[in-house]
């Protein structure tokens, strides 16, 4: 099954790379047909070649719309090399063999980038060139298909190896690459349409992965992983530069997007500092300062945050680097790191340091995959401000009190369901996460403000992400010296449960928001 | 911007609603040109039609791999109708205009499903269909694609509303949904492709999505959520049927999934019962009488149970079906409910009741999205035996703890980290789930289980998803009464932790499988 090639149709928009491709079809003596640029690029680089056009009879028109699309071309490829009728049709219609065919497609994804006018996306959409991809790729058996110039030192090797021909293995991973690229191609296409179109969910949705990386290994040793990027428009958590440190892991991809989505749901001007931990938040601090922004996260669970992720807001400097290197931490994730940050930094080899963009607020989708079915919704991207809230108590909270329950909410929105956070002076005290019963949160979260923060539980805050079902959470909260509660209501108990809070003296405020994350 | 219609080009592998359009079409006037069975079938009913080779004056080849595939063809479709310069090529190549094409593609998709041979799933691979629907949905603002029988309605009534002519806003959107059907056709190929090839990850991987529902909302009322089948070979997570009940919502499928999962993960001939709640389960049992599988798992934790989803791996009979009515549950999930049992259930008119057909132990990979990036890793289907452990303690484990081990580790699998799950006699006694520090599970773990059974604490067995770091976390199950241990190994501190179950007498074994879920 190994095919001699005698003749090869190159077309391509990238021309990188091809001058050692056209040296090794003439070393086997392999005819070239081309097309508008590249054959005359090929005809500069003194290569014989002739026109598709001479070889179709038919002239190039319409702005190069319609040159390839030729029954004399996709003939050529299409037709199966043992099948006698096929070869007698061959000859009747005066069609040769078409072996080889070499494309890179316009350059649909360079210009999402660029984002060029609606006009020119268009235009940069190629006809041609998935035509003769998905007929070459279609018939692997007899012909051989490069659908990228990432492929060129295979072939290269390939036909060194075959002495100017193809294996079927070969050309049959080539056609399984062809119909990668054509998928991801028209997915680019018609997930931008969408996007111009404001159509959210359509019958047929195609997420469009690029790898970015192999990973050591998944969620566990055992199990294989790859990180991929999904190319649009737009900015967003795989836009990372990573600054120094080992690669990173699966689970530090897990960790540190849940580290960078919490921070960033708070304003530029505001320095917040998270460590994540096993996808949670163990700790969580605004300050006006940032290394007391760090040191209050950090205190908020000092025991988990061994080994956590450490996401900022901000630049971090010298100050917080200094503190950075005394603990042991998997990341540290921040805008940017300064200059004397980075060297004090450098000595911790094996700290991954990541920088980021500040991303715009894009609207994006979320997409949870269960076997062969998936789930796709809007981001969770609401964040309640004080005008949302509706007090329902007969106490009402103090001007600082509301800004506590609103970094509580802010940061209960980031942890797992159920959730409950309680705050105080801007800074976690408790956070009860991933517990099947609000109670039981409610009661992990008393611990660890009891154990952490004795002196700073009075006239504390909470948030809970969903109502309380009952009273007896928010009892264990008011039992503990809680004396503001965020919640978005609405249970059908809630009539008890404000009645619990009035009964202590302690002030409650609906958001109408619910926040699960699961 | 609203376009008359003069010619039609039609080429439908489904012949399904065809009639109505022909007669649309008639009623305007429009010409039709069409392909081998669908000009037959045009034909055949009466109404006028060209063949395409007429059009042409090539023709129809290789089997009809080549017939559409000519200039006059694409460029009928592609030309520019305002551009002089396309209009007098037009004119010297003897092209007519193609304002409407209507295709639908060889399906390659129901081919899939009837799983035939190799060899025909290339044949159906549509090489002429996809060129025509890319040409006409690139060249929207002169033509009108319609890529699906799903669309004909739509067609039919903007024909009827702008007098034969159509709007440019549906000819946007219908070339939107052209590349949406490409991609996602594209996209079936080339991941049927790579399971041929046995290749897991590739450069470019594109997940095709069909929609299967538009949800009420999604994790939260104020996100919108859609779920979608990715379509392959495999039956898997998506291949339910609803028996009775209300609509699944967004967090009904992400609980039942990993209850699907959990209880699936046991053999068919032995009957498991599990309860979910917020993701994680909140009791599990193993009992050769199913009703008492039930009910030991309630009795994990009768609090957080309350509107969760219960499933078995087993079909549920009248005696099952009547206890569960007396709790509130969101899902029944179960490869078969029998009919005395249904009409039961039926008196729970919300309840929502699901069978499923047992799997086969398919390979499947799983996907984390964060924006616009994605994780994509080997499900975690790895199954400890007996064979695997390793017994690390001066006690050994008897028999019978050997099995509650098993059962323990099984279970902890399906427990978000830092998990620990404390068992007796097949059933779980308390559950750690989704903390920060594995001794916070511990303690967790140990409370339910003092709280639900505390008579039947001594002898028990706990298992830990990962290694304990420390000694502290087996410490707290040591005091609770638990006498045998399995975890994975592998810590610096393994030493330590294995001195601490031999100075209490304790058993442990090592899997060396670790068991993270994030």
């Amino acid at each position: 099954m190994i095919n001699k090639i005698s003749r090869c149709l190159i077309s391509v928009s990238d021309k990188t790379g091809l001058d050692a491709v056209l040296e090794i079809l003439k070393k086997f003596n392999i005819e070239i047909i081309s097309t508008g640029g590249t054959y005359k690029y090929i005809k500069e680089k003194n290569y014989d070649c002739s026109e598709i056009s001479s070889y179709t009879n038919f002239p190039e028109i319409l702005d190069g719309r319609v040159k390839t699309l030729h029954p004399k071309v996709h003939g050529g490829i299409l037709n199966i090399r043992h099948n006698k009728i096929h070869q007698k049709q061959m000859k009747d219609n005066k069609i040769q063999n078409i072996d080889l065919v070499i494309i890179n497609l316009y350059p649909f994804e360079n210009k999402l980038k660029e984002k060029v006018i609606f006009e020119d996306m268009i235009e940069n959409i190629d006809i041609g060139g998935p035509s003769m991809l998905r007929s070459a790729a279609k018939n692997f058996n007899n012909v051989t298909v490069i659908p990228s110039s990432n492929f060129y030192d295979q072939l290269i090797n390939e036909l060194n190896t075959n002495n100017g021909a193809t294996s079927l293995d070969f050309r049959k991973t080539m056609a399984n690459e062809t119909f990668n690229e054509t998928a991801f191609y028209d997915s680019l296409i018609a997930n931008w349409m969408s996007n111009q179109n404001n159509i959210k969910f359509s019958q047929k949705k195609t997420i469009p992965g690029r790898l970015i990386q192999k990973l050591r290994y998944g969620e566990n040793p055992h199990q294989e992983s790859c990180v991929f990027e999904i190319v649009n428009e737009n900015k967003g958590f795989s836009n990372l530069k990573q600054v120094q440190g080992k690669e990173l892991s699966h689970n530090n991809y897990l960790d540190s997007f849940n580290a960078y989505s919490l921070v960033n749901d708070f304003n530029v001007n505001e320095k917040v500092c998270a460590i994540i931990k096993h996808n949670n938040p163990c700790g969580c601090a605004l300050n006006d300062n940032g290394l007391l922004a760090y040191q209050n996260a950090l205190a908020g669970d000092p025991t988990s945050a061994f080994g956590g992720v450490v996401a900022f807001n901000f630049e971090i400097n010298e100050e917080i680097a200094s503190k950075l290197t005394e603990k042991f931490y998997e990341v540290v994730l921040c805008p940017k790191v300064n200059d004397k940050a980075k060297s004090i930094l450098a000595a911790k080899k094996n700290l991954r340091v990541l920088e980021y963009d500040l991303p715009k607020k894009n609207h994006y989708l979320s997409a949870t995959f269960m076997q062969k079915t998936f789930l796709l919704q809007d981001e969770n991207i609401f964040l309640t401000k004080e005008k949302d809230l509706k007090i329902v108590t007969k106490t009402k909270p103090t001007t600082s009190e509301i800004k506590n329950l609103l970094f509580a909410n802010q940061v209960c929105k980031h942890v797992k369901s159920n959730a409950i956070v309680i705050c105080n002076k801007n800074k976690t005290l408790g956070i009860g996460c991933g517990q099947t019963s609000r109670v039981g949160s409610s009661k992990i979260a008393c611990e660890y403000a009891k154990k952490n923060f004795p002196g700073e539980i009075l006239g504390s805050t909470a948030a809970s992400d969903a109502f309380f079902p009952f009273a007896d959470g928010l009892e264990s909260l008011i039992k503990l010296g809680v004396k503001s509660i965020i919640q978005p209501g609405g249970s059908i108990k809630d009539k008890d449960v404000i009645e619990a809070a009035d009964k202590a003296g302690v002030s409650m405020v609906f958001t109408g928001i619910r926040n699960f994350k699961h």
